[in-house]
């Protein structure tokens, strides 16, 4: 049986630990944090947008989130209820300057752009004062803090809770799989580092909203992710830096441009005011694959701002690297050895 | 030994409860909250500012609060370090028709009006786009978790975590002082109301800002407290409602406000937002002096937004009131009676 050490015990690792042990493995997580909350998915909104910006630099990138977008489905139906919900996202525009910028990305998606009021056709809640939309079927939505849970659940036993600062700790273990976020780095010397987010809960009456929102107003992005239990998550900031703390300024403008395009969610609690740490890599795509001169430790790491999007295909396409030595040539675009 | 129930162990009824030890009698406060902190004390900011806009309409309050003004050297002396500090306040006006208002109340006060560059020589961070100021030199602040910390210090082994429901409870008691805030309106049928407000704390490093801040941005009132280690308070909602929730729109107002007047801000850390509720009564004047009906009760509550302000003068009269059973004529004007 082989004997696997996954480090890391936020989504991209439970993931591949879970696959892992399907597969029969023997496969251990190492995490420091008790119950993993210091992982970027515990403040992700979990955005299933194949199509997102990222996308616009990397064409292999595109391709690895769509054929990871279609493993969904297969992958919730082994979960429960993890808050997957494919209503689908309106993406929007507040200003004329906004709509300049966002026609540019609708185009780029080949979506439909809508006037406001068809906009507010499809979400009444959407502000008077939004000028132009997009409907993206595609762009779905499920609730990461409900996932880890499961998979959390599902390797009972196999989580321990220590900080791994060497990989040569591991050395017993057949296969050591890195993925520790923006930590993986450290831990490697890989060019991965720390993208600050800002993410806002808000919470109130079910059903305001019932599409994903992806919005523009005055400049400022923002997206609006409502759970069926009234949940709203409100998200997020992008700064190069690596303290965790909430700003001032940074839950100013979500909340500004938050309310510029939903005025109801006013008078929506504000539960939560969380920071967390996107692991960002040059190219803004992950790193996956053996490193070249230690081909027993794998990396899976510097999803950026796919993590949530792209576990299931991380934990298949790892989870066959490990277990059978070989790479999938979707691999290629995607290895350590490229930022040498 | 006069035997003393106080029902309420905020700010208010722990003043007085010290007063009352400090004078021989045998007090005991009960409230039901472990630390007190659901109490207003605990999301005040502790300005105190006795020319505030509260009293233009009761001259009666007027005089309450400058007398209440003069106790506090002595009042602190007695305290330790509470975070009291004389630095004065800046009033500012961002807009011309934020300055159109303000200049009523600086007028009301006898303040000099400042331009916008008089301002900044005293303050620097203050925004370049503020258009106008005053300089109130006798509104102080002080530190109000501070303050409870020293008089349940001071008063332990006689704070009873328990919720007193019906004043006949403490008939075992020689007099009953009600001092529980909002609370004492369902307890006694006085006229007393939640007038809730949202507080932000930042933090960032301590030296910003000198003065407090208290402001107009845009039709947008605000004021900033900032204590010596680096706490800014961010003050406060004003709202007609019972609920304790922080709302998007309430924390979203204050913190474009507050980085309006002082730009500053947007990197300090948003450490806390609470809301908590004055004590409001029909004419914003407290409620003080003994039951018409029953002389072994007295209420000490309503202080709406002056509490802070009002605790040390309130104690003083209050003590008196219950030791020798004879009121202040300065307790004339507020008596529970001038609600029937």
């Amino acid at each position: 049986m082989t004997r696997v050490a996954v480090v890391g015990g936020g989504i991209i690792g439970l993931s591949i630990a879970a696959e892992l042990l399907d597969r029969g493995a023997d496969v251990t997580v190492y995490d420091p944090s008790p119950d993993g909350a210091d992982g970027a998915w515990h403040v992700a909104a979990g955005m299933l947008a194949p199509g997102g910006e990222s996308a616009f630099e990397y064409p292999h990138l595109t391709r690895l989130l769509e054929a990871g977008h279609e493993l969904w489905p297969s992958f919730v139906a082994g979960l429960g209820d993890v808050g997957y919900d494919r209503a689908g996202t309106l993406s929007l525009a507040l200003t004329a300057d906004d709509v300049a910028e966002a026609a540019r990305e609708w185009k780029h998606q080949k979506l439909t752009p809508l006037t406001g009021s068809q906009v507010r056709d499809l979400e009444p809640a959407i502000s008077p004062r939004v000028r132009a939309g997009a409907f993206a079927a595609a762009e779905h939505q499920v609730d990461p803090r409900k996932i880890v849970a499961v998979l959390r659940e599902r390797l009972t036993g196999r989580i321990i809770p220590r900080l791994i600062t060497d990989i040569s700790e591991r050395d017993a273990d057949d296969v050591v799989v890195i993925a520790a976020g923006y930590r993986t780095g450290a831990l490697t010397g890989l060019p991965i580092r720390p993208v600050k987010g800002q993410v806002l809960r808000l919470r109130g009456e079910p059903g305001l909203l019932k599409h994903v929102i992806d919005g523009a107003a005055d400049g400022r992005h923002v997206y609006l992710v409502p759970r069926a239990d009234g949940e709203v998550v409100v998200g997020a900031t992008q700064e190069e830096r690596a303290d965790r703390m909430p700003t001032a300024g940074g839950v100013h403008d979500l909340l500004r441009a938050a309310l510029d395009l939903v005025p109801g969610l006013a008078e929506h609690e504000l539960t939560e005011v969380t920071a967390g740490h996107r692991p960002g890599t040059p190219d803004n795509a992950p790193i996956l694959g053996f490193l070249d001169d230690d081909r027993r430790v794998a990396v899976a790491a510097g999803h950026f701002r796919n993590g949530i999007l792209l576990a299931p295909i991380t934990a298949r396409l790892i989870a066959d690297l490990v277990l059978t030595g070989t790479a999938d040539p979707i691999l290629d675009a995607f290895a350590p050895g490229r930022f040498r």
